[in-house]
């Protein structure tokens, strides 16, 4: 059963927004897709994750009951402003943008109040970028974080979390953007700067390739990194991430000082605790 | 074609114990199991992992070709030296620790001139433990590691390096116990220390759970870890795992000092430069 029998305009077809189109493609009749890429529009259309390519996005936003924004987080913002009075009346926007900061808080200021903005973050994505790589099943068994904001009508929020679990994620959880900024922080960004540290701490004495095993190579997967969209993600959340990476030193050097003192049981303790925590995540 | 016709015993049926007795199958007639645990040697005679299993060591060493030591890292050297006199003459042993230390020196001291120790290091484990989650495919595609001593005759390192082929290892590397220790502290216990402290660091103000992505899964995955096993390999590492800690604290300050200074710039460096490296990784 469709959620709803309408249209859908994707902004930006990269790895993100071929995924919202190929994910919610039985739930849309009419799905656009608008980039200033043509290369990716031509693309889409002809492996058939839109029904039809815009440069401008005028005539497509008109007449979209659901606008997926799925551009770097500081083209967000920018492309709303300046597309403020093209959204179709009563119409839906949400975005997929992983650090929130007060954009939202902008962002509903500038639309008219019969726009609603609804703050969303997919928390799935891969090392590779483009339409081309999108693939449904990168969503599938992960995590959705919607950011409510006060002027957000209920149904709107419901409506999107229904297309979430309908796209294959496994949780779809509401929480403030700051509290979202805060955790994503920690789950995410210090995730990825720990990886980008670790493989440029490589001394390279060595052929590392030859004496790496699993936890290596999984530890630095995310060490190659799209740099424009994470200084992007960093930069917009710098105070949190850099309290969680002093918070991450700090429970680094328990273990230093461990090994400074030749101190098996603190070593052991440290090892006990993440175990056990980590058993709680699935 | 089988490599050799002979006799293998296996000291320590856990899982590492587990998967070399599976992954040697083919290349020897006899293969005894030799463990404390009454359970674990049941267990492997039942499955025909092994083909019989002695609680007392002194009977399957005398017939032994090959020993396999798969012992815990500060278990090896005390089995080795009370059993100096019950190894099969001109037999080979080898082990699987993660840490050389000086271990190697010392055995080879303490034993019969006609028995030759060759360490080696199985680059390849998992977060379960016992011959009842063995499986040979652990060891598929992994790198394994040969540290030759001078004492050494070339046909056994020839021999422990046909075997870890056949067991299916990629790519067999020789390199002193002293070269070994040090990149082994950086791409083994550098991850698992910082698995460890990126759990340890959680200030668990949410549940993580609901919020964490692909990345936070992978890097977090060796943080649940065997306390006994990885504090032998830490403590027996010390030195070098304490520079390496600091090295990557250094290069993690490079993003911090970054971040602190709104510095996008050097941040993209630190993108591009871990992204070349990692890409270099197979």
């Amino acid at each position: 059963m469709k959620e709803i029998k309408k249209t859908l305009s994707i902004v930006g077809l990269g790895l993100i927004g071929g995924c919202y189109a190929k994910a919610l493609r039985d739930e849309f009749d009419v799905i656009y897709g608008i980039d200033l890429d043509e290369k990716a529009l031509s693309y889409s259309e002809s492996h058939k994750i839109i029904d039809k390519g815009f440069v401008d996005p005028k005539i497509p936003l008109s007449k979209s009951d659901l606008t997926v924004i799925c551009l770097y987080p500081n083209l967000v913002e920018k492309f709303i402003e300046k597309n403020k009075d093209n959204f179709k009346s009563n119409s839906v926007i949400t975005d997929a943008v992983g650090v929130k900061g007060d954009m939202i808080d902008r962002v509903v200021e500038k639309l008219p109040s019969n726009i609603d903005f609804v703050g969303a973050h997919p928390m799935a994505g891969r090392e590779v970028q483009g339409v081309w790589n999108s693939d449904k099943k990168i969503f599938s068994g992960a995590n959705f974080i919607i950011t409510p904001h006060p002027s957000n009508h209920l149904k709107n929020l419901d409506l999107i979390e229904r297309l979430a679990y309908k796209m294959g994620f496994k949780m779809v959880t509401r929480i403030t953007p700051e509290k979202h900024d805060e955790i994503i922080s920690f789950t995410s960004q210090l995730s990825h700067a720990i990886a980008v540290a670790l493989v440029n701490s490589d001394e390279k004495n060595f052929d590392t390739n030859v004496f790496i095993g699993d936890s290596f190579r999984d530890l630095t997967r995310i060490a190659m990194i799209n740099e424009d969209l994470w200084d992007n993600l960093f930069m917009g959340n710098r105070k949190n991430l850099i309290k969680k990476i002093e918070k991450f030193e700090e429970s680094l050097d328990i273990i230093k000082d461990a090994l400074k003192k030749e101190d098996s049981e603190s070593l052991k303790e440290e090892f006990k605790k993440s175990t056990l925590r980590r058993k709680e995540i699935s």
